[in-house]
Parts: structure tokens; sequence; C-alpha cells
């Protein structure tokens, strides 16, 4: 018999993980409405074309492609996968969006912001908290190069981070630029700097040494190396620090990095006052497609990231005629929900949520219709009403009830239907009352 | 350039189009609730082998495989699909729930009422109204025989389509033990049942001459056919007629079924009181593996449902030990949308939803700070803001806030500012009136 368990690195959601999700999606949607971004979504299936060379080699690896169908599909004649697939699963929702906006631009406003919350596929290697299938929770504001759009994210991201409990979250902040100019001071080649940007994303994981090594191995001289590796190691010293790190980065950068670009780091902290924002000039970012300031947000305890973004101003141009500058910020839900959990963050309600706020049993066969009336009625004041589905002894019922966690019962046997009430049980307390019909439903405390 | 049209027979979904699926969603979700189901989530992948020979040879053409990936996809050897594809998209929310329940069946309370709202996608010829991608919003109840459970389920569906607006809608009821009786009192042997249900699932599209040939060609003898769509041509008259159908076509049926189905069809009529059900014999519902009741809603001037279900008792056994019983009830979001688009079904705050209720502008580079802390401001007061991004002429602001069709914008300029107050257009009326800062909020009407 095959295997019942979901496929490799991907989850079935029971009731109360459901429950949890939606929690968070839901605060993440009310902040990012308040904040005037509105919901697109696109389709799980995208043309292998429109992802292939947008995310690197090893992205390009670890997209699922779809098997090509019917006649289209020539076993005999394939000799590379990209004969064998025509289509895609969704890697991001970043690349989506660009193609949406393209194909869109007459119907769009010229500031289209925008949020997107739906599940990404990657074929990577599952891991603890690591998933092949994974929620990604992503913001953008399309059209714009003014650093408000960075300041409104930053804030509207802290807002959401606030609003679930995080108390202890920073947004380390950071600007291509930046990185291009300590590049060019420590005398990296420009053809080599996306080969050092890729070695230092690594600067947390592998440590300094384990960077030098790597920019050695990617073709970076010692001597640059060196020189890179000591600006981060001054940077770092700094945000040892206690006070006024932001400024004293800064001062740090004056010689190394233009105005113009300290001027937009200065906006952004301006912009997002109420944001934990720490500029960090070490902090990389993966992806080749950003343009401008990148963000990431940590937490203590936390390996990796609660998300990510940047300004990417030359993505959209990839897929229509017009460069459109953007900046976006994507939150990942299942990080979140990981740190959540472990630190019991989840009201009570959510928590300990149940499938019903009273269970109505069955008396007998000939008094079903007496009890589902009695639950027809008691939705009409807005409760949640399960029915035990069948005639059964009650001390099954009350057992069935302790199960699934109703906090009360309500038993209409002949007696009571006659008399023209009903009894009500509280689960919690034991206590029972005989309520007639109109009493009971204000009876019930949920 | 490659297309930026979303891939074919799929769809992007723009914020308008997000809103009223959303609507309609919340209210599936909400009446589910209210009858005690629990939401669950699976897997949008599946192994292959999960799906296969569940859905007909029809249906596994249908199923979206993945090609393997890495060392697993051996071009050189493979000499079928399934040499070259390991996973396959959804096709259902029934085979995975079917799965779960197999799979956790130790979690689960006796009674697993739940329900789930995701996509499904099918490799079929895109039409009008038929999507490769399209969601389904599925309810099931698992654990028990008693119809009770189909009762509740076309209770809760009926309440569904009264609260989004439908009012002419038809619960096509009938019993596979009808149609089984009506095929042996037609002489359809045994092994053709199956055959003749295919056929007779086209009646409504195809007409009873056109089943009549496909029975034929299935290898039904002239003289059952004639007697099969005999009978079903007589309670289509009675259909046609006015008053107590239902009893009239049970009256019909009596030397033809079992008295138990009959018994069970009356159960859920009583059971179901206030839904609009009609029994229909010739119901047939195309998938194999119900086993009892199966319902179908239609409504007029749309071909096809709006959605449909049955009770299917030995589909669970196929992945777990054990036989469970289980009836369920799957609503085609497309569909309903399809008809309330059309039918201007959705209230106004849907239909004429907006990104914000306020556009904040910007009066110039020195002030934008104080334009941030405005909308800060506002949000406090659970209001949706959208601060213009940039210092730009007012009046290009003005018309930005009127193509978004925001109902209010703000104005603090130098002097506003300065006295601590704001000017406040209503977009509508073109009222402005010039307010203390505490005093906006309030005069905003949403």
């Amino acid at each position: 018999m095959a295997s019942t368990n979901p496929t490799r690195g991907m989850r079935d959601f029971l009731p109360a993980d459901v429950r949890k999700r939606n929690y968070v999606i839901g605060i993440i949607k009310s902040v990012y409405e308040s904040y005037g971004f509105e919901p697109l979504e696109t389709p799980s299936v995208e043309n292998l074309e429109t992802l292939m060379g947008k995310y690197g080699d090893e992205g390009n690896q670890l997209v699922f492609k779809i098997l090509k169908r019917g006649e289209k599909l020539d076993l005999e004649s394939a000799t590379k996968e990209s004969d064998l697939s025509d289509l895609a699963l969704r890697y991001d929702l970043t690349v989506p969006l660009a193609r949406v906006v393209a194909n869109n631009k007459n119907d769009l406003p010229k500031f289209f912001k925008r949020y997107q919350i739906q599940p990404v596929w990657r074929a990577d290697r599952p891991a603890r908290g690591r998933f092949r299938e994974f929620y990604q929770c992503d913001v953008d504001a399309i059209g714009s190069s003014s650093m408000v759009v960075e300041g409104e994210l930053m804030s509207a991201v802290s807002d959401i981070l606030k609003r679930l409990g995080f108390t202890d979250f920073t947004i380390r902040l950071n600007h291509r630029q930046v990185l291009t100019d300590i590049l060019d001071t420590a005398g990296v080649p420009e053809e080599l700097h996306t080969d050092a940007l890729v070695a230092i994303d690594k600067l947390d994981k592998i440590g300094a040494d384990g960077v030098a090594t790597e920019l050695s191995e990617r073709g970076i001289s010692d001597e640059a190396s060196t020189m890179l590796l000591g600006i981060f190691a001054e940077t770092q010293e700094i945000l040892n620090q206690e006070k006024d790190i932001n400024r004293t980065i800064v001062a740090n950068l004056i010689n190394i990095v233009s105005n113009e670009t300290l001027t937009e780091l200065g906006q952004i902290l301006k912009f997002a006052d109420k944001a934990p924002i720490l500029i960090d000039p070490s902090l990389a970012r993966g992806l080749s497609y950003y343009t401008g300031a990148i963000m990431e947000i940590t937490v203590p305890d936390l390996a990796g990231s609660l998300g990510g973004g940047g300004r990417y101003d030359g993505l959209i141009g990839m897929f229509g005629k017009e460069q459109i500058p953007a900046c976006g910020f994507s939150l990942g839900l299942e990080r979140i929900l990981v740190v959540m959990d472990e630190k019991n963050m989840f009201p009570p309600e959510i928590a300990d949520s149940t499938p019903a706020d009273v269970l109505v049993t069955i008396w007998n066969e000939e008094s079903i219709l007496a009890s589902l009336k009695l639950a027809a009625e008691f939705r009409k004041h807005r409760l949640r009403v399960t029915v035990y589905p069948e005639a059964d002894k009650l001390g099954k019922q009350f057992k069935y009830a302790d199960t699934i966690g109703v906090p009360y019962v309500c038993v209409a046997g002949d007696d009571e239907i006659k008399a023209g009430k009903v009894k009500l049980k509280n689960m919690k307390t034991g206590e029972e009352s005989m309520l007639s019909l109109k009493d009971v439903a204000s009876n019930i405390k949920i």
C-alpha cells in the first residue's frame, strides 16, 4: 500500500495548524492594507521561460518543472530537460509580479502597491525549517524611486512584527552601492563583484576565515580580501557597541561611500523612525537583481532571517519595454510560525481553539429533527454549532465533545423537548442548567 | 521577448478580483465553521502514485505531472511518462483528504468534519469558464453513515448560496443505489453499469438520443437502453410538474428501488428541510467512488453545476487498513463568481472597493516626515492610508487619488502644519474642510 505521508519536504496542515497560519496571515494582510497595499494573486504555474535565468544557476536547478502533455511530449527525440518541460511551479512572488506589471501596464495606477501571500515551491533538500512548499508574504511598491517607499515598507513590516508580539527583532539595512563602493575601495575588480557578494553573503554562516577562503577560490587577491574583511570587522565592532550605532557606522563610511548613497540610507532611517533599523555594511543578500537599499530581519536565537527585501529597479524592464523602479519585502511565514510556536506567542483563542462553541446531542432517532432545528436556532445567534451525527449513548456523545474540546454540550431529550427546554452543560466547570430555548444562546459565553 | 500573459488556462487576479474572491471565500468559511467544520490544508504536490488510478483513465491524462530532478531523471533509459515523473499537482481535494485521514487516524476525532478551500489543477483544454487552475471549496464529514451528515451538508451549502444572494438554485439529489436498481430493472448487466453511468451523466448535455447512441456504443442492448431512458423520461415529466414533485418521484420509484434507499432519500429531505432539494433519478455524477447519495447544484442560465458531491464509503479504505464512511460536497468557486459577476450580486463595499480610505499628499521634500506621521496617526484610528510617495505637483497627486478611487485626500502644507491643521477633501462631493488633527479621522466616513 502506498505511503499516506505528504510528499517529501511538504506538509499537511491539520485544523490547529491552519488556524495559527490564518491568524498570522490575517495580521499581515490587515497591516499591509492599512498602508494602502492591495492584494494580488498569480497562478502557481508559470511558463518555464518566464522563470529561467531569473534566479541564477542554482535557482534554475531548484525550479520544479512540469512534464509536457500529450503530443507535445516527444520522448524519443528529447535530449534535455527543456525538451520535456514547458511549465514550472512558482519559485518566488517577485518575478510573477514583474510579469503582471509589464502585462497590465495600462490598467495599473502609476504607483502600484501590492501584497501577495501565496505558496512557492523549491526542489531544495528538506531540512529543519526548510520546506519544498512554503508561503511567502510579499509587499512591493512599483513606480517610485523615492525613499518614502523604503521607509513605509520598513514601517509596515515593523508594525506587523510588533502586532504579532515580536519585541527583539532587528531590521538590518544596507545598500548595494555601499557594497560596490567598499569592493572598489578594497580593490576587487568589477567583474568579480558578483562573486565577492556571494561570498560575503555567507559571513554570518561561515565567518571571516571562511569568507576569506571563498574569496580566494573565486580569484580575489589576498590584499583585496584582507582590506574588505577589515572594513567589515570595523563595522562589526561598532555593531557590538551600544549607542548611536547607525551614526557611527555612517561616519565610518564617509570616505568610502558616496554622499548620495549615505543620504538615501539616512532618509530611510528618518522615514521609518519607529522601526528598529541597524545599518550593516556587510549585508549582501543573495539575489542578483537588487539595485539599491537591501534589508533583512533577524531575531535572536534564529539562524537565518524572518524576511528580506530591497530595491530592484531593473527587473520589470526584463519583461516590458520600460524600466520601472520597484522596491519590495518578503516575510517568511514558516520562520515566523516556528518562532511563535517555540515562544508560545499565540493568543489563547488561537492556541486553544475548538471546532465549535457548542455540541448538540441526538437523544434518539425520533428527535433528530428537533436537535437539528435547535442547532439552526443557535446558528442564528452566531454560534458555531456541531451536531453529533447519530443517535448514540449519551455518554459516548459527551466523550466525543470532550475529545474535540467544545466548551458546551446541549441535550434535548424527550422530556426537555416537551417542556420547551434544553439542558446545557458547561464542560469546563461541569455545571448543568435547564434553560428555555430563548435563553440558551445568551448563556453560552465564548 | 517572452510573453507576459499568464500561462494558458490560468489567470492573474488583480486586486478587484481578489477582493471578490475573498468575499465569497469568507462567507463559505464562515458558514462551514458555523456547522462545526474545521479548516484543513494539504500540499499542492502529491506523490504521483497517490493520484494515479483514482480519477479514471481520462482523469489520469489530465493530471499535471512534475519532472524528476537531478540524478533521478534518467533520460536515456526512460520509455514512458512514469519514468520521468514522480510527483503531480493536486487534482481534487477528496483524494488528499482520504490520504490525510488514513495518515492521521489516531490524532483525528472519530467524526472529522473538515472544509478545505484550495486550488486544483487539470490539464484540460481551456474554455469559457473552464480553467487549468481553479479553486474548489470542499466540505466533508468523515466517520458516520447517518443521513444527518447529508442533511447538514445540504443545509450548509444552501445557507452559503442564500447568503451570497442566490435565490433560484436547486439541489438535485439522487442515490447510487437508485441508479443501480434502475439499471438492474432495465436489464443492463452489472459489468456494464459503470459504462452506462458515464453515458447517463451526459443526459443534460447530449440529450436522450445522444445517450442512446453512447449506450449502444458501450455494448448495452437497445431493449435495456429504451427501458432505461423510458424511466428517466417519466421522471423528467414529473420534474416538469409544479408541486409535490419529490413525493411523486419517490412514489414512481417504489417498485424499482429498495425501501432502504428510499428511506435514506426521505431522511435527507427531512433533515435539510430548508434546502431546495429535488430528487432526480437521472443524476449520475462522473466519479466512480460514490456509494450512496449524490447531489449537484444547478441554477437557471448556467450550463453545468455550481457544485456537487456525495457519499463515498469506500475511498478512505484505499489508503488505510480501515473502511471509514464519508460524505462530502464541493462548491466550484469560479462558477459561483461567474454568475455573481453577471448578475451584479456583490455588495457595494466589494464591487466598488478602493485601496485606501484616504490619501495623504506630500507638500515638499521638507514636509515628508510630517505627512508620514499624519498617516501613522490615521492608521491608529483604523483607517487605511496611502501616502503619495514623492514630493510632486498637488494637481498630479489629486489626479492619482482620483485614478485609484480613494474617497478622501488630506493635504498638510506648510501653513497647515504650522497651525496644527490639515485640509481634508471629500473626493465625491468636492467639499473641503480645514480640520485640527484630532478631528480628521472622525470626519472620514467609510
